[in-house]
């Protein structure tokens, strides 16, 4: 084969294929070791250092009712963010990554996507290029992996939206619960996802994103393009940051070469994302929180993948009889 | 409620539902909080130390030809262990936990259960008492987490006669590939598990464990018995720690109550002794290596849970409007 990829994935493959251990009997740990030796370029990709970046932003349709919190809450959580205490403060220190957080637009949030676009042109380019530029900024501080990472009250329903008009589904499929909706918020949000698509002109994918997402989305999405460009390793969470991948792949096709999934959501939106993105997470947990909880708790995994393509022995250096299989 | 495990129960959910996140949002890393909270009988179990403990040793039905590897392959392996270069060096490494490995009878293995039992009561004993001697000085040590590992060229084949005759099923339905059979070896394996369960006299557990288990599963028995009396939680690895933690269940019932499932075998019988042990493995990556890979991949999930508890501001503390759901 000629095509660079494959020849590293191959090397890698035959690196493990002679550790001491029956041949991809550490199954997914060993898929996952090639996928990021074929990300970086590199059979020997060593250890990474890892970047969790969380963007958070409020959203106008929050104002629809679509979320069981009030939309002040997205402010209240970056100062928790800030002052070390959620959820993922705590995991991703854990999982000893640095944790990075922007306000893509707290208070100042997006428009009412169900009166027309969410954001102008203009913004959704800013939201682009901020993202693709702090990817840039990783790449050269020396991090090998961003796991993404969000809060924003209402999110989910602008990831609804933007799922729905990216895969041309119908807002039932895509929907869900979010972080706890009953019944009728679902039919709630359906139908607000349903005005959304009405109210505006969907043409190409940055189009959409404008039309339909979040300030915060829309970083996500420019910071998995840069984070693609420079051969970091792009750790997805939950349905938001799918969506974000999702908006990111379509408008720069091949970005989803450099993702790994971290966490299936239960959001039936997800499922579509993944089958989309052709990624199968890590694990299930029945997270539902978001905020990149997923991603961090997927990181030892990513590392430990990594570790065995380094740190173990060979059947040769061992001295272990190779039954060939 | 009287139950003293309830009301530890109950006041670690309650100290879960005031931190800064929709209740219940964590899924899953929540119920292992509250579980974990249980078995240390405290709902502030704080951070734990953890043991990676691994047995090895040999068994007389290898000379069967029910394995891809020679039998002198288990040898190998302990001496690589010691060296730091097999998988679970790595892992513990990663994890953080300690790793301990037992020689209980490497090269002097079990005698072939085919022709009778593999062990005699005794052997069967004094390994069951090694066992809980070890989980009684990781209490003294300090450990709050023992996660199970194993080592033995034939001990699928040990652990799927257990099973079966464990649960009253079919050698059919339990005996799979192990580390990579051909579907003619599944076959084999079969018959010998049939001619096992046929050449030995099964009555109560502890005979069913030393006519058809090996030194390394009556060990890893005796230590999960030991350390869920001395209220450590017992993290299991695949499909032979199962049959050990069963036969550990069926000896001393309760003992599953301090249990953990660290990863899903693709081995059939694992799926009914995680029935009959109720538990719900926390990751599934088509490992099939043993050694207590999948239980030192769990391990950061398992310090994550207890890390939510501790460390996470309340709503309260925050400044965060608590929606109440």
């Amino acid at each position: 084969m000629n095509d660079p990829r494959s020849a590293v994935a191959d090397a890698a493959r035959a690196r493990l294929d002679a550790k001491t251990k029956p041949r991809g009997s550490l199954g997914r740990l060993e898929d996952l070791a090639v996928r990021i030796s074929e990300i970086r370029g590199s059979a020997t990709p060593g250890r990474l250092r890892a970047a969790v970046v969380v963007a958070a932003a409020d959203h106008g349709i929050a104002a629809r009712g679509v979320s069981a919190y009030p939309q002040e809450v997205t402010g209240q959580m970056l100062a928790n963010f800030e002052a070390g205490g959620a959820a993922i403060c705590v995991l991703s220190r854990l999982a000893g990554a640095e944790l990075r957080v922007f306000d893509l637009g707290v208070g100042a949030g997006t428009a009412d996507m169900t009166a027309g676009p969410a954001m102008t042109r203009e913004q959704a380019r800013d939201c682009l290029d901020r993202g693709r530029l702090v990817a840039s900024d990783l790449a050269a501080e020396g991090f090998g992996i961003v796991a993404l990472g969000e809060m924003g009250i209402g999110n989910t329903t602008s990831a609804s939206a933007l799922t729905a008009a990216l895969l041309s589904v119908e807002p039932e499929v895509v929907c869900g619960p979010g972080t706890g909706l009953d019944a009728t918020g679902i039919r709630h949000k359906i139908e607000m996802v349903r005005r959304a698509l009405a109210a505006n002109e969907l043409g190409e994918p940055e189009a959409v994103l404008a039309a339909l997402g979040g300030f915060e989305i829309a970083f996500l999405a420019g910071l998995a393009i840069g984070a693609a460009e420079r051969r970091l390793v792009v750790l997805l969470d939950g349905f938001i940051t799918g969506a974000a991948a999702l908006a990111a792949d379509r408008i720069r096709p091949g970005t989803s070469s450099a993702m790994v999934a971290g966490h299936r959501s239960p959001e039936p939106g997800h499922v579509l994302v993944l089958e989309a993105l052709r990624l199968d997470p890590l694990l299930d947990l029945e997270l539902r929180l978001g905020e990149g909880s997923g991603a961090a708790l997927a990181l030892p995994i990513v590392h430990a993948s990594l570790a065995i393509l380094d740190e173990m022995a060979t059947f040769e250096s061992a001295g272990v009889t190779d039954a060939g299989r």
